[in-house]
């Protein structure tokens, strides 16, 4: 189990110029709060098992528990999964050393764009590229596992 | 992922004896409802982590999804999991070509004794021991993901 230090950003301009790679997700989840979320998700034709445990106070840092296990068995667990399958494109964006996940979103939560940065300290310093927006870190309705519950359609006040 | 099939009793007599394996197991859940629920088991040394869904109508059958843990992921996820950790100590009883698992548990659950069987239909034949008692099959209160939430000490009405 790893702890995963990561800060997140919505996305406010075209990053589509820069970037270099492109894969559809497809995500349940087992359980979905904020405490404690078991993920299932497909990427390309890979499956991934995540469990994630609360975040710091400033909701940078959460334990992570991944195991790869195959598309099969990530596709008869999606079909266990609470109601809400997530549905999105994530695209990869090099920023000087770092990498950043800009997550397309579609279906129940099209129109929310997303762009996340794994950092090895919460205090290092990295590029902030001209389309990044407003900084949504530790902001739980962003979260997957809410955004499952709670998709971005149904919002109320967006930001 | 493989489909459980399972009969559950209660204990109502002495099989030590006829023991012929005994491991302790302590486990926790990350999430617990009767519909899915993810397991983390330490098993003697061993770590195990496993996602169960809901069960058909008469209680036998239920998908399960198991993954070899290591010991260390094992304590790190039960330090994440539900507060109820549930110990018990396994006991291994043959009965003809079948293994009766008997659940000795302690803690907030000490005075529950339970046996399970697996069976490979839900209609197999099976020998029943002299200490065999009454079948809990799809009782949901005897789901070790319910007792770590309601345990047998609290419960008013015990058979």
């Amino acid at each position: 189990m790893a702890t995963e230090i990561e800060r997140k950003f919505l996305v406010r301009g075209d990053f589509f110029p820069e970037v270099y790679d492109s894969k559809r997700i497809v995500q349940g989840y087992i359980c979905s709060s904020p405490e404690r979320s078991v993920r299932v998700r497909i990427r390309g034709n890979e499956g991934y098992l995540t469990i994630k445990g609360a975040s710091n106070v400033d909701g940078t840092t959460r334990y992570e528990f991944e195991k790869k296990i195959t598309e099969e068995e990530a596709c008869q667990l999606l079909a266990l999964c609470e109601p809400g399958t997530i549905s999105k494109v994530r695209h990869l964006v090099k920023a000087g050393d770092h990498i950043f996940e800009v997550d397309v979103f579609d279906g129940e939560n099209q129109g929310l764009v997303v762009a996340e940065i794994e950092l090895k300290e919460a205090s290092e310093v990295f590029i902030h590229p001209d389309w990044l927006g407003e900084e949504v870190t530790g902001d739980v309705r962003y979260y997957n596992s809410m955004l499952s519950r709670h998709p971005y359609r149904t919002w109320e006040n967006k930001k």
